[in-house]
């Protein structure tokens, strides 16, 4: 990776660890094989192990620990879950790696202003649960939120299955407490609902990928829980009749918590990977479902999208009689991702994000691409929100096909007014094709911000292309 | 003005103006002096002459402008419909009017993504009609939205009577063009739902009240028009009884899209004011509001609001029974700020902002004070969103009781853990308190993102305490 960074960083010393056994005591600081090896790694399944690993208990530690680093110009990688796609947490130029596993406090829900204030480290699915027990309901869902952490989610900006309803991470941060690279402890937001004093600051911090500073409490926005979901499934002939469908249910002004399309191979896929897996094989598969606080208009709004995919020419509607069969439904919908690792050594699993109407036109050349370069592919995702998970997969693990296919479907999103990542984020993978979507005086403005934050560049180097020079569309 | 900025500028000279007409052509820069006084002034009655007016039509006009105004080193003062509250329009060193009121294009509705794309200059009102027209509804709506442009409402971020259900004009903007100090024309924001490549950089133009770039087209985006409305009034005994009827119709879970509160003296105000003025006089009265395109569900949530009021000891609960009804208790809520005006000559106008569950206290606060500084009073406002416009008067032009009440009630807003400024902005009549709610290092963040897209500090100058040092709270 020495051609992603122009500064060099120092090594991990022995004196360096003992400074770390300081901020952390002992028990926190670990050069140990196993661990080194065991954060190692992402979802992206890349190797860059780093040279110590640390665990973190609040915001002073992380203070010290940046202090330090600038001091010594090693570079720090936060991590929660490990579970992001695009290479966020990997330890690219080895250095520190700053585990916020340990930050997993969350205080008890406040009731009165329907907010929660939690540490980073805290798994999403346990914060979700925890405030659902409470009645209330924080919507970020990623398909990983049993295992991301709400700081990677904030870090990544997740999104998930229920954006087209609720929006993704950005949309429920308050306020958020975080250290920046200098080691300064810093308060960007607001518990109250309106504040318009100085620049907006919160969202730069959302989405940015743990480059900017490293959150160590957020007060996240709930909403009463939506005690009541139908589901159904609707099966079409084709892609572009389903395509069809997801715009008129989606122009008929009711609005679904969920809006996602599978297409024939990932359904082949699914079946496969699944445990009695027995998806209907179809060339799509829509997956519908409504939420709500009260029982009939759920039950209303699913009967208004049922028919508009009938009209749109579906073959078949099968809606969801349990909690049993929604949860079965959605346990295939899940199982996509890690389905389609044993299909094929080499997957790309990309997030492009498009405009709806821009959506049926899209999807067509998703597939064009494929057939040009030869190279299988699948398609499922966030549909209702224009955002499709496009896979390209090879049995030959460096097949340049694929990454062609990559390129020349970035330039095509971009082309329909669209984004080459809808959630996954830029990261490293990603990083090569930044300035697709951005202007070179945009890319610009991205590091000279990161300049003011991490003026040393040692909080997470490497990625979202901000060590390198800006760059313009070819 | 001038310990505000350091730096000198320089005047505009003939040689200045001949090079204005040539990117503007003659027609449209002026320096005649009845322009110079038009444009002297905004809402705060504070008066600023600029030295010239220009009136741009286009993107590349402001960019030459703003070329031509680093090179010089001469300030320019973007200005929309001048409605501003905290003279974020105010030409406050002198310099080039910059009015974008002739950039009032709109594009027809994208009613496939739910879209509109417009110019700056567009008057809000007129922008939120021709959405209507098309049954799309924009819902920001400050009460200046017949005279306020939608460039000033971006610059701003606009909140108004409807944010409790809609959120603030940050929650509407998908993607805007802009022109930054320099002269570069950049885009920022996707009109794809999702993206997350890069930081996310529009939030920080929407509310930096024009200190960072020139907006120069903004696509918006839109709902169906909720085209059912229902409103109440409900009368109480005291303030403290209204505010628990606040917090008690929010926690019910059914969201109004208006909630807002007039304490005693502004009825007064607004009783003289207003032709027919016959608002009944109680402690507090509060106006209620619901919406959606289902007229049984509105009504339904109405009830259950009026009665939650009763059992929080409404003396009397009054129902608009038509448009005309309707209309007419928003006419005199719209009235508060001119009635205000014939009060007293010297008038502040706050909007400080707090957590719900703050909202009572920070009320009874806000009276305390004023008994305090022995300074007239009035309150109102969106307590819905527990925003509270607390206005000190004096019959002195010069009292500074009023001002020693207003600095006392920003320091309390804060230790409620809310802002001093809702949604007016801070503009110079805030400047002074900017360190009440955010800390040296944040205050630093924002003058060094300033410095990266204005390194001269031409555009705006003398805003948001930008140019002075950052200051601790005592």
């Amino acid at each position: 990776m020495s051609d992603i960074i122009s500064g060099a960083y120092s090594r991990v010393n022995d004196a360096f660890k003992s400074r770390l056994r300081e901020i952390f005591t002992p028990q926190r600081v670990s050069d140990d094989e196993v661990d080194i090896l065991t954060y190692a790694y992402d979802a992206t399944r890349k190797e860059f192990p780093p040279e110590v690993v640390v665990w973190a208990q609040s915001a002073v530690e992380v203070s010290a620990l940046m202090k330090l680093a600038c001091e010594c110009r090693v570079p720090v990688y936060p991590r929660g879950g490990g579970t992001g796609l695009t290479g966020g947490a990997l330890a690219v130029q080895g250095g520190v790696l700053l585990s916020l596993e340990r930050m997993s406090n969350m205080e008890p829900v406040d009731r009165k202003n329907w907010q929660v204030t939690a540490e980073p480290g805290i798994q999403l699915a346990a914060l979700k649960s925890a405030v659902q027990k409470e009645g209330f309901f924080f919507p970020p869902d990623p398909s990983s939120a049993k295992s991301a952490s709400l700081g990677g989610c904030l870090a990544e900006c997740a999104g998930g299955l229920n954006c087209v309803k609720y929006g993704t991470t950005k949309d429920w941060v308050m306020k958020v407490e975080a250290v920046t690279p200098t080691g300064d402890i810093i308060n960007l937001g607001s518990k109250a609902r309106k504040s318009v004093t100085g620049f907006n600051l919160l969202p730069l911090l959302i989405g940015s990928e743990g480059t900017l500073a490293v959150i160590t409490k957020a007060t996240l926005r709930l909403i009463p829980n939506p005690t009541e979901r139908a589901t159904f499934i609707a099966l079409f002939d084709s892609v572009s009749e389903s395509a069809n469908a997801v715009q008129a249910m989606l122009y008929s002004g009711v609005t679904p918590c969920a809006l996602e399309m599978i297409d024939r191979v990932s359904l082949e896929a699914a079946n496969k990977h699944v445990q009695d897996g027995n998806m209907p094989v179809v060339e799509a598969l829509l997956l519908v479902e409504t939420d709500g606080r009260d029982r009939e208009t759920v039950f209303d709004d699913l009967r208004v999208l049922m028919e508009i995919c009938r009209q749109e020419g579906a073959t078949e509607i099968q809606e969801a009689h349990s909690d049993e069969e929604r949860l079965k439904l959605w346990g295939i919908r899940k199982s996509l991702s890690p389905a389609m690792y044993a299909m094929a050594p080499l997957k790309t699993n990309e997030d492009i994000s498009v405009p709806i109407s821009e959506y049926p036109a899209m999807l067509e050349k998703a597939y064009q691409i494929a057939k040009k370069y030869d190279v299988l592919t699948l398609c499922f995702g966030h549909v209702g929100d224009g955002n499709i998970h496009v896979n390209f997969m090879s049995h030959n693990e460096n097949d340049p096909d694929v990454y062609a296919a990559v390129d020349e479907l970035f330039r095509a999103a971009v082309a329909h007014e669209g984004s080459i990542s809808g959630e996954h984020g830029i990261g490293i993978t990603k990083a090569p094709y930044l300035h697709y979507e951005l202007g070179i005086r945009e890319q610009e403005i991205l590091r000279e911000i990161k300049n003011i934050f991490d003026p040393h560049h040692i909080l997470n180097p490497g990625k979202l292309a901000l060590n390198e020079p800006a760059r313009r569309t070819e």
